[in-house]
């Protein structure tokens, strides 16, 4: 590729609207272009990225048996409304009417058309396991769309969906998934992944995980604990909390006047956050009768992906303006009400001596006896994970760190197939729903992830598995004919085995060399007439930064070698 | 592939609703599963062919110098108000509003996608020529979707757009994809297509071919001259009309009675069609004030996007019930009103003698002449062109075919880059819309057709260099040990040179043999009990018949053969 006909352009400013590096970079090095808010073209760097990181998917797909098929984008109302998702599922997901005033709707995720198309055509048994995938399209109307392709709303996907006659088979199955998906993160030459529990979310079913990889602009907090191994999202992570152990005393109300929020009740009391009570209300989406009050230790903060799981229902916070509860001083005592459903948190249990509000203006109560003074029985754990807690596993401190979601995968279990009545005959005739495990990667952000852990103060450092080219001709003064021949020539002899970028401007060196190393092309070759003078040419390695200056009689030679060894490191 | 984890099922029977050949054969051989009006799901075989002829594409495009980029599938209002397509086009183009309230669109092709891509990159004269392409899911909302995978809702397409700084540029490179198409067909392995001009229609720009594969049951109809080689689909095609010439005589008025259609008013008067004069009125869409009323001789039919490129407008056949005009007696003479758009078909040029409607119930008028009693100062070419008329380059008799349109390539010229403002800067500084050029193939359309002519009453043919798998690897009598295991290292050693289907089901050999016919896989390879005792096997060659027996020692180096020859092929 000549780069004066390469449709991109590098520009010296980062886009006033992007904060994260890969974004910018993306944008400077031009590789993506906006169209919409959340919406991109991939421009020619980044297609060629793009499908070598497909083509690598399906290496390790099509090894895992998967059969490649095509899912529609638009599909009808009709396939959703069997499953529930198409009421479950919020405004993320666009619904049109077509030309006959039939519901339509754009697959965010393509479990229902799996379930369909499998349905009548995977009947027996013997057919499973087996597992279809696809490479295709998506459209998630994304509220917050962020990020560059980190965050976005159409976007490339894998999709794939296994059926299993046990869940023994898919937990095997789920296995060897989850081995693929670290080969292929490998491959495209992530390095700083991990593996995280995680929520199923909108998917159903009960066990899942994310591939995470480390970086601080990530969106999601994850639990690690460094000594036995233990990774969650924090939306599932738990740990072992410490014992909320004040001295017991008499229940007594207190004027505690305008202190409302944790901190004003504590300064106001002289006590620490640990010995008071935390109220957080919510409603439920769709029911406008009951409020859900989560109690929780004040020094906790309430996750509530576990609340929402616990209750099996989708939650917001609730708005108190307009309720009877006294803001800033609700509390558990003489709380019981039909409307309310109270959910108590674990570092709750056995607690005494305790601050909670009085459920009346200007007053708390203090000496609060969880046992003794309120109705709780039962103790869940519905609060957030903190940085220095106990590993549940292991005892020892947990961590926690940011992380981008750069694939997932879950065992369903049942739902959709039994929701939409897909069965298979098992050997002694009797038929049961197969039992379903799905799989996701995001193509373009893994583009953008790679862009943001491969690079560094000069631009992008493709790994050699998903560079767009792999070498970057960079003739300097070809302006002078021997250059340009040179160049020329080296330009169609390298093109014969590799994808060469050339640099065939005729600008200054500065720019071209400034060029090569913000789109992070990994091996850059640089003849100059001083080079050519000594019949030679430097090589330039992007990740490195080490230079090789080698005769021209033994450049292909070396490139090999170089190309060889960067490739075999992913 | 082992056939019994193949996800898709072989049907005995043809769907009620398929009545084309590859419709038919694509369900019942599992390639294809339909989710809704005109959508399917490419199951695992058809989406291998997609994806050969995907990368059959790809390869010409980038012989092209093209760039393969990636647009959106979703796409804001804006853009496309700019182009006025946002209008312009009809109920086909899928519009919603985004959880935003914004309107967004489903791309049906990207005209605007590309220049808006390549505004403000694409910025000098040195850039151009350049093309860019993708391959990407498009959503057309069809009214009658029908024939399986010819004509659908949503499809797979490769688009491409290139830019030129002069006609005489994109001429040049017009013909050279030209060239590429042609290269494509054959290598995908379609034998009887040809090009054709055609109608630019809603892409704008003023000259455009069509590939058309020749079928019975293509939707097109395609003029041909097979002496001097004239190609042209029916909606530009002309052709040199016989003279009209009858006698001139006085004009009178006639009384006709309930003859109103013209076989019922020759019928009535004893004289040909040939003697008449047919109105045929349109309205014009977006303007309820005025009709175009078409004449042209009573045995020709006017060829409603002559008339369309003619009035510039869009039109549709007119509701006579609530206009003044009286149905069946509609004609030429006093007509005139300000509300009346007359158009003259050439074919009543210098016509006397002539026989049309009297503008009042039961009466007609004979002996029009054409210049003495109407106002008729043009003639146009308004008609379709006849079988057996004559060609207008060289005068001997045209035939009319029918075809499957399977691409298209346009000389849009500057209706994009200039409604939307994209310049280019000349050498001399100046600023100039780049000139454009658009060239599509549909993917699906692409398997449908090659479906249709590749394939015989056993089932389909595939070619060799888009058949999902080379081999059909076909063990008969399964259940004894030495076919089996026979079987298996075959399947082993011939996998890891070929993409192999293997029958590994233990069924009857009717129903293999049947099978491997019905899913067309260009080779296939039979052992059996009696063929080992021999220690041979059977290739059956699936296009010709043609039956080989082979030592097993040989086997491979006889498919390498065959293999080799049949990708020659294409």
């Amino acid at each position: 590729m000549r780069i004066t006909k390469l449709v991109g352009e590098r520009l010296k400013e980062a886009p006033s609207d992007a904060q994260v590096k890969s974004h910018i970079l993306l944008i400077r090095a031009g590789f993506i272009k906006q169209v919409g808010n959340g919406i991109y073209t991939l421009l020619p760097p980044a297609q060629r990225i793009s499908k070598k990181i497909q083509q690598i998917i399906r290496e390790e797909m099509d090894a895992l048996d998967g059969q490649e098929v095509l899912f529609p984008v638009v599909m009808p109302k009709e396939m959703w409304e069997k499953s529930g998702r198409y009421y479950s599922i919020g405004e993320e997901m666009v619904r049109f009417k077509d030309r006959a005033n039939r519901d339509m709707l754009l697959g965010m995720t393509h479990e229902e058309a799996a379930v369909s198309t499998c349905q009548n055509i995977v009947k027996s048994y013997d057919q499973l396991p087996c597992m279809v995938y696809q490479i295709q399209t998506k459209f998630r109307d994304e509220a917050r769309p962020r990020a560059g392709l980190i965050r976005v709303k159409e976007f490339t996907m894998k999709d794939a969906y296994s059926f299993h006659t046990s869940d023994e088979d898919l937990e095997n199955y789920y296995n060897k998934v989850y081995e693929g998906y670290n080969k292929i993160f490998s491959r495209v030459g992530m390095k700083n992944f991990i593996s995280v529990k995680s929520d199923t979310g909108m998917m159903g079913g009960k066990y899942a995980h994310e591939f995470m990889l480390l970086t601080d602009i990530g969106e999601d907090s994850i639990v690690i604990c460094d000594h036995c191994g233990y990774k969650a999202n924090m939306e599932v992570a738990t740990s072992t909390q410490s014992q909320t152990n004040f001295d017991d005393a008499p229940m007594a109300e207190v004027y505690t006047g305008k202190a409302k929020s944790i901190d004003e009740v504590c300064a106001f009391l002289n006590i620490s956050p640990k010995q008071t009570i935390k109220a957080v209300c919510y409603c439920i989406v769709g029911d406008n009768k009951h409020t859900v009050i989560a109690f929780t230790r004040g020094d906790r903060e309430i996750n509530e992906a576990k609340l929402k799981r616990l209750l099996g229902k989708d939650i917001a916070v609730k708005d108190l303006d307009e309720s009877s509860l006294v803001k800033g001083n609700i509390g558990c005592v003489g709380l019981e009400n039909d409307d309310f459903i109270i959910v108590y948190d674990s570092s709750l249990k056995n607690a005494c001596g305790m601050v909670t509000g009085a459920n009346k203006e200007d007053y708390h109560i203090t000496g609060l006896n969880i046992n003794r003074d309120t109705n709780a029985k039962e103790f869940f754990d519905i609060t957030k994970v903190s940085e220095g807690e106990s590993c549940s596993i292991c005892g020892k401190p947990l961590s926690i760190k940011r992380g981008i979601e750069i694939g997932n995968i879950f065992q369903l279990g049942t739902k959709y197939t039994k929701s939409m009545g897909m069965t298979i005959t098992m050997p002694d005739g009797s038929q049961m729903y197969p039992i379903m495990g799905c799989y996701g990667i995001g193509v373009g952000r893994c583009i953008a992830s790679i862009a943001e852990e491969c690079s560094d103060a000069k631009g992008l450092v493709w790994p050699m598995s998903v560079a767009p080219w792999h070498i970057y001709l960079c003739p300097l003064r070809n302006d002078d004919e021997n250059v340009n021949q040179t160049a020329e020539e080296l330009y169609t002899s390298l093109s014969k085995k590799y994808e060469v970028l050339y640099d065939d401007r005729k600008c200054s060196a500065g720019i071209k060399l400034t060029d090569s190393e913000l789109m992070g092309i990994p091996v850059r070759v640089v003849i100059s007439p001083r080079s050519l003078a000594a019949n030679q040419a430097e090589i330039t390695l992007r990740e490195s930064g080490e230079k090789i200056m080698t005769d021209l009689s033994t450049l292909e030679q070396t490139l090999d070698k170089i190309i060889k060894e960067a490739s075999c490191k992913n």
